[in-house]
């Protein structure tokens, strides 16, 4: 994705979910199979100096959101997450960096299939908050999208 | 607790993590046995007008993380979260409102004896977002205190 496409993408996210503005997100890098979030520290630290675990969650929420939102490439489709799980590993010291992959071809192809047949499919997406090569947040959701 | 120390609380949270001042969160009331967290949805919102999954989710960690610190009333004391579980059930289309119950006496015994004994324990809290008598949205959360 160029520059021109992941200011806009930025700026849709602040314009329609206000806390990401807050929260200083932008979307780094998506070249169709990683989508890299960031946010710095600044406005996202707890009492301890770290990264507050709210800020880490709603990064990784919405890294699984936004990266389901680039593959359907569908502006009439709603996105909501249903379900998550998080596990907090390591506490960040500096910039928040949310990293979600692709599920899959075969993932991907499964649901495709489903969202086309029923206007209504679910995806299981991984997300890791990642600081210096270290894994520091492991999340797993379940995102359904509907026509 | 009464109105002062309400809103003492409400200025620590601010003070200590700017999300929660971006988010309007408020500690509207805390009786020994159940805390209420709020923040109104103008700042929360998502793109479909509801409840933002990441504000919720946001709330719902600070909702466990200030029912232990105010359990366990010990400043030196640091509380981090480990894990968490959420079910988004229901879109939450007014105030967010997060209610954290006592894990119970005998959970709370337990927890108590281990931190006296090792300086540090874990607690698992619950804590539901509640509108109109309906759950919207069920956490289940592992916290670590450490001396």
């Amino acid at each position: 994705m160029n520059d021109a496409l992941l200011t806009d993408a930025t700026a849709f996210l602040h314009d329609q979910i206000p806390l990401t503005r807050a929260m200083g997100v932008e979307v780094q890098s998506w070249d169709g199979r990683e989508l890299c979030l960031t946010a710095p520290l600044e406005p996202n630290h707890n009492h301890l100096g770290t990264a507050f675990g709210g800020s880490l969650s709603a990064l990784v929420t919405l890294a699984g959101y936004s990266l389901l939102w680039l593959l359907l490439g569908d502006r009439e489709a709603h996105i909501v997450i249903r379900d998550s799980s998080i596990r907090y590993r390591h506490p960040v010291r500096g910039e928040l960096r949310a990293l979600c992959r692709h599920p899959g071809d075969e993932a991907w192809r499964a649901f495709q299939a489903q969202f086309s047949a029923n206007g209504r499919a679910r995806l299981t997406l991984q997300v890791a908050i990642v600081e210096e090569d270290r894994v520091c947040v492991e999340f797993e959701g379940v995102f359904v999208a509907l026509r």
